[in-house]
């Protein structure tokens, strides 16, 4: 067992701290023509997209705004037809997750040759490369999905019920902008969903098994340590700067790429997940919560050495044999997670048993037959993960 | 205190793994004419050369071989003189440290207005910044200094000894190929050097103040226990691949940007180290240890609580007070060079107590008054700690 070959590569610049939206203007050409995108309106409310129209100067710009939680193929298209009509050579998103994956999805449908469904297959298109993309850049508000430093995306097709993933070497933001006092006015409710949000990405590549990659374990640990240990200060308008700085640089590069390179990844819990939000519209964040509670039950033999050492390095439970430590770290992350009002248990977003028909046949329409970091998540075992939940 | 503002950027590529030289067809265009760069000769000895030349296939090139260890400025400029002379579009370097810190000043001086030596400031130029550089790429056979994945170089002045450092936005490798098997025909002298190469990489920016930086000192220690781990590991002829794999990612990673952004870096002990190295020829890395042993003593008052938090955190020291936890984690560090056969003491490498005015001196002409994280590092402190070392 050893690190797996990898391929690493990660352009993104990032302009961290307090007021760092000015740096904008040295790194947009003064000439170019920028779409801004953004989802409800808070930016406006807050003050953030004024920040950054004077970061812009004299450059000539449009807004795209509504772009929704979870962004919707339909709304992202029309941005496409705005900037093929109008001709825009930049686009800069200033929001959280969604709006920076809806612009990911904007820039490359905006220089795909034929139809954008085809960047998604799994029953939606025919899952053709991106080639090319605008360059964008990103104004992060909302810390968790890490969307601001890395190439991927999810894009949530409404009539189909499905929220579909996509992903390209083109798709990397040319720089975001982490101004942690940009976190102020967030809610409760996104701090919370933001700190599981970026917790569960970490598992997902960590809670596999063991193959003595000592730095990626060590990172990772660290990060879930220190979210664990700033969980209780990350309150809604409590403005701690330090906190906020630590929680934002935590949640990049809880999927930046930096802890992961050439370790198994997972990954099924947000596949089980999306199915849930694709179904009934719940928090991203509060659908993983229960589910990877479930998972670590489910998937118990296959992820049993590294649920020991997350046990032992991140709870700090040294205490009995394997087996208790096992059950200690599911039992201590299940607390955790009602720490920050996260549900540990489907029920408590609407999901019940007669729904898991449903949700399996849904896994099973986008081809999600064969999950997880082995490849051994079979529909049987996505709906005992399912079941669990419950 | 809270993690600073900072602008990270690093786009450099790294392909990992056994066999991964073959992708470097994929990386360089098809139509480059390339100088490959080399040291002295062990890349033929040792077929590293060959899988290169295989790798590009039909691609027209050259050689440029005898970049020395700590690489001389004449011998760059022969090559500049080549590539302007014979027209390369891509320069590959295969080799250590050394050679990629000379191709890096090789594809800058290549593309300078006017002589190269204003890359340079600091007595020997104008210091004026780099604003272009040919593309270039690595073959790393050497884990040790991370030049592999930064835009930082070192140059030797034989005339005046002086080791001047350089760095620009454009001269990051395109992409580095680090394959763990190409470390196995290392001498146990070149290992020795990484690892504590690596390790005081790691501490110059780490051994400061504390700023509450949670994800950046966890990152550093799981770097340094990682190295204290694996060192009894790390032997010439002991070809064990997951050992290998794990110190070229940990050397990789201690200085490419990924564990500091946002925190005080100190990097005075390189700056005597390379005073010593330009007087006298020694190995980098064995200037490094006697000086940051004395560092930790002659400025105890600026570093003691991190030195405190770095004894029980690296070390695993929790026994008596703060005074004696940063006596043990001195004492910890010295025997860890030690037992890799690392000096501890000027004398072991050559520096007595009458070269320390010549030192001096010479951290003078090289405006080297003012060092350290707080540039707070006079050159009597500068005196002392050569004192210290002694």
């Amino acid at each position: 067992m050893a690190i797996h070959n990898f391929n690493f590569y990660n352009p993104t610049r990032i302009l961290f701290g307090q007021g760092q939206i000015e740096k904008i203007d040295k790194y947009i050409p003064k000439q170019a023509k920028i779409l801004i995108t953004y989802g409800g309106g808070s930016v406006k409310r807050f003050g953030t997209l004024a920040k950054v129209l004077t970061a812009l100067g004299d450059r000539q710009y449009a807004e795209f705004g509504g772009i929704e939680p979870n962004p919707v193929y339909e709304t992202l298209m029309k941005a496409v037809d705005k900037i093929k009509k109008e001709g825009f050579d930049y686009i800069l998103a200033v929001g959280g997750g969604s709006v920076i994956d809806g612009t990911k999805f904007i820039a490359a449908a905006a220089k795909f040759p034929g139809d954008p469904i085809n960047i998604f297959a799994k029953g939606v298109g025919q899952g053709q490369a991106i080639q090319e993309a605008l360059p964008f850049a990103s104004v992060l508000t909302l810390p968790a999905t890490a969307s601001e430093m890395n190439s991927g995306g999810v894009i949530t097709f409404k009539e189909k019920q499905a929220k579909l993933s996509f992903g390209s070497p083109y798709t990397f933001p040319q720089f975001s902008v982490l101004d942690p006092e940009l976190t102020y006015t967030l809610p409760q409710r996104q701090l919370n969903n933001g700190i599981c949000d970026a917790f569960v990405h970490v598992l997902e590549a960590y809670l596999t098994q063991p193959i003595e990659a000592m730095i990626q374990d060590g990172w990772s640990e660290t990060a879930l340590r220190t979210l664990i240990k700033l969980s209780p200060q990350i309150k809604e308008g409590h403005n701690d700067y330090a906190v906020r700085a630590n929680f934002m640089w935590t949640c990049t590069q809880a999927l930046n790429g930096f802890m992961s390179p050439g370790v198994p990844e997972d990954w099924s819990t947000h596949n089980l997940g999306h199915e849930i939000t694709a179904f009934n519209g719940t928090d991203h964040a509060k659908t993983l919560t229960p589910i990877i509670l479930a998972t670590m039950k489910v998937r118990k033999d296959e992820k049993f050495a590294k649920i020991v050492q997350y046990a032992e390095n991140v709870w700090q439970i040294q205490a009995g044999d394997d087996e208790a430590k096992y059950q200690a770290a599911i039992q201590a992350t299940e607390d955790f997670f009602k720490s920050v009002d996260m549900p540990v248990r489907l029920a408590e977003i609407g999901v019940n048993a007669e729904d898991i028909d449903y949700l399996v046949q849904q896994l099973e329409r986008h081809q999600m037959t064969a999950l997880g970091e082995n490849r051994s998540q079979t529909l049987e075992i996505s709906r005992q993960i399912y079941q669990t939940a419950l």
